[in-house]
């Protein structure tokens, strides 16, 4: 199959079904294995990286980092530096980012309220041997 | 980071926020860059391989093969083996995975309808070169 590079046409809805489509990698990161916990911890009010860092349990450093610039970048995250000695940097959700970590969290409620289910799904899963 | 292997405790909340808890893969599956796709197509009911590969644009064959295996194993989607001839495999959305589904399309709506601010965003972005 061939790459094809598209100019996003504004005239055009956003379809992420659509190869091309801008709001693909949007929701790849917003979706991001810690693109979506740094969202849904951003609901609790605004973190410093550090203490972000601990709340998101197993991040590292460099990948909390990049996460939060692509979520930056994407008009999700507002990175906020304080006057203060030493200049304090916060990070706090914009509107956008507000709704989609509201949505975030409702999708997170259903895994976690359905864990026996998913797990009792996994123990009695067989996998099979032959390709599609 | 080394890898831990911990049985699940089941009288303990699921909380995905820890490092270990069990919904933490679950997510992983469910938000994948194919995932979501998959998941979301199926709301629109019953897909065979093939044509679901169709909607999903961009999508190979291994990884819709590999996306829609971890969904089933996960309970989320159902395999069906209709008897005809040729024999027919049809995917369809369980109950869990039609509310996991649910809460996807609404976390999309919010990103395609703000795609504008999303790019506009994207555009007036200026990346720092200090790390954090």
């Amino acid at each position: 199959m061939s790459e094809r590079v598209e100019e996003s046409d504004p005239g055009l809805e956003a379809d992420v079904f659509a190869r091309d489509c801008a709001s693909r990698p949007v929701l790849h990161n917003v979706t991001g294995r810690w693109g979506v916990l740094a969202l849904v911890a951003l609901r609790e009010g605004p973190y410093r990286f550090s203490a972000l860092r601990r709340r998101v349990e197993g991040v590292s450093e460099r990948m909390l980092s990049q996460t939060l610039q692509a979520l930056e970048r994407d008009g999700m995250v507002h990175r906020a530096v304080l006057e203060a000695i030493p200049p304090r940097v916060e990070y706090t959700l914009t509107e956008l980012g507000a709704e989609v970590a509201e949505r975030l969290e409702a999708l997170i409620v259903v895994l976690e309220s359905n864990i026996d289910a998913i797990t009792a799904a996994q123990a009695a899963y067989q996998p099979r041997h032959a390709a599609e």
